[in-house]
């Protein structure tokens, strides 16, 4: 058998497993896995069983993720953990999280196949809450691993009002116990995640993999403009407090803003205005604004900027604006000495190698504070995401496995920590 | 008791029974009346009290319409018609089509109390349904009067599923005989409406009541853009096909268009944004227009030049726009001679003149159909309508009613039809 073939029938057992995952769905006829769900708690017993048949010791810690560990040449060395995670957004893609998963257990299958150990142990871990939905709780699953967990977060309900500590419980586990899923610096050695791109640099490179260099900083916001809300056919133009209109002058200077500056993105995705009538002047409007960079003060002198614009806007427009800043996370860069590494192993796959920074958030983001974090990236279609069209072939899944095979093969922890 | 606190005492007389309507309502703590409702037929019951006391013989039509009849100097003359409406819109004012029932009703019982009779019948109506919350069926009532109902609205449902036809039975009509409502033209001389402006004109220039010349023609359009979903992290802004960013230039080019042309004005009332995620480029926006003129051809140019635009935004940002049509109605002129008489009323109570169009539409438009039409405008606080916040003072009620009743004692029916 070749080597393409070989790598399209890795990949193409990935994919399979892929599908299972996406069968066990909160809402029939679309994909929606949230935390501490029985359709999580299914798919943990799945992600189970395939960690045992792959050789590792797997179980669920104290916080729902699912661990499964690959012993090193003997007991209780320091670990290489590799991972993503099992939850999804709604009406989600099957890949965003899950490939993560799948394709470190298809790694360590291999390497217990074959008998190798290394002088690390390997670990893969399922995240069980990375998207946060449920709880608006994101990366809660790798925060408790990483030691970063802030007990408020217990009390976060969810749409049914339903506390996340009593959800834990229901899920069979007990809250005052997740501080036990947090690791100790030195029983880790690295943490390496593999993501689809959800963008479409790679794509249009024409590349299956990419390594990753940042993960960016991201802040977001939630506008309200007040304006007047008036009759459509009898306030005259020049009299009129439009919010919408006033919005869409906001909405048009993020874009502005941050096409004018390299290294920027920033998207209005959520808008909402009242009354909301054919016939009415809309006199309240809210919209989320969410500005990322891989350079924290861009993003900074972004998010000023863009505040100002709004504030210059609702003086010319007469209309009050409130900006409220709801979520603000740091700039994490990957480690030079695991971006080289992984580096060695897409060249030694015969590929090029193509660094790019995360305009997406990851469990890396959250692992960062416990150990050096890696991503390796692989190619999706047209960089759709967090949506059903959300796809990968199965060459390229194979072809991320291979280089992460490699990498964990020639793995070398480094000395010094970055 | 000089003038001016007898047209105070009017004004309050007219307040106190706006209020007591205002408290039939289906949303309790706010104020919404739909047609046929069980709250309808309360509101009908009281305003047949009242037109039975000011000396009319009071029935409710076969669409549900109240009629209060005011004979001439002898029974069965050709009647001036006047009236408004008596249902609302959701969490509406209290002003709103009411005080053109009410104030008629207080004419008429002035007149009758003074035993006054002249060479004409006076009629008011209280009609059923103009707004068309309940079934999407604007002016019914007077489309009823006018004799211009077509049957089909018969079939429309409410939210609910009940059919228009099937909501005139429960409220003890016959869905067979809605015809007889329709006036014939010899039997009308001309129809005037009393109500508030609806905007802030009267308001900025210190003038308590307005004559209006003519209620704008008004096009409503549905516009969809599709772009591309896309993370707000991953994918660069120069590969974004934003329908959010696309719509925000579409507003502007509305509110730019409308503001540069006297004459015109043009609303976004309503938007919606899929998926609606803080993290997501929205991919599909959808979004009404509204645009009014007095001048038909005006409104007709502004439409064509507000669809080519979105045509052009969409072309421009790879964004696809599909716009709908979903209502257009001419402008209506109301009739000189009425205006006259109206004005001359206006000047007797020592007033100035201002005659303005109305934006909004009103019965007047489908009475239009029948015979001539006037409206006189009060002023209102601030402009706002279609709002708990809609205001009027009961000097400006009595100083409407006052204005009216004058126009009354002195109505020269025209010979010639304008």
């Amino acid at each position: 058998m070749d080597r393409r073939v070989a790598t399209t029938d890795m990949g193409k057992e990935i994919l399979s497993r892929i599908d299972q995952l996406a069968a066990l769905t909160e809402t029939p006829g679309s994909l929606t896995r949230t935390y501490l769900t029985p359709c999580h708690r299914e798919a943990a017993n799945l992600v189970l069983g395939w960690m045992s048949a792959a050789g590792m010791d797997a179980s669920v810690d104290p916080v729902g993720n699912v661990v499964g560990r690959y012993e090193g040449n003997r007991p209780g060395l320091p670990a290489l953990i590799l991972g993503s995670h099992l939850d999804t957004v709604r009406d989600a893609g099957k890949f965003d999280g899950m490939l993560g998963v799948i394709g470190a257990i298809a790694c360590v299958d291999a390497l217990n196949r074959a008998g190798e150990r290394f002088d690390f142990a390997i670990e893969v871990v399922g995240f069980g809450d990375e998207e946060g939905v449920r709880f608006q709780s994101t990366l809660f699953g790798s925060r408790a691993l990483a030691g970063t967990l802030e007990a408020a977060v217990l009390e976060s309900r969810d749409a049914d009002g339903v506390r996340l500590a009593d959800a834990l419980r229901a899920f069979g586990l007990d809250p005052a116990r997740i501080d036990a899923a947090a690791r100790r610096p030195e029983q880790v050695l690295a943490y390496v995640e593999l993501h689809i791109e959800q963008g479409p640099v790679l794509e249009a490179e024409g590349l299956p993999v990419g390594v990753v260099t940042s993960i960016a900083g991201a802040t977001r916001l939630d506008v309200r403009l007040k304006g007047e809300p008036g009759h459509a056919g009898t306030v005259p133009m020049a009299m009129r407090r439009d919010a919408l209109a006033a919005a869409a002058d906001a909405i048009l200077a993020v874009e502005r803003h941050c096409t004018a500056t390299a290294g920027l993105v920033g998207t209005v995705g959520r808008i909402e205005a009242l009354p909301g009538t054919v016939n009415v002047i809309p006199g309240d409007v809210r919209f989320s604004i969410d500005i990322r960079a891989e350079q924290d003060p861009l993003r900074h002198r972004a998010v000023e900027a863009v505040t100002n614009a709004i504030a210059a806007i609702g003086e010319r427009r007469g209309v009050c604006p409130t900006v409220r800043k709801t979520h603000d996370a740091p700039s994490r860069v990957c480690a030079p000495w695991l971006m080289e590494q992984l580096a060695e192993a897409v060249r030694g796959e015969g590929l090029a190698v193509r660094r790019l920074p995360s305009g997406a958030g990851h469990d890396a983001m959250a692992m960062a504070d416990l150990t050096d974090v890696g991503m390796l990236f692989v190619r999706c279609e047209r960089g759709i995401s967090h949506a059903p069209a959300e796809s990968i072939t199965a060459e390229d899944a194979g072809t991320a496995a291979r280089v992460l095979l490699r990498f964990i093969r020639s793995f070398t922890p480094t000395q010094e920590r970055s």
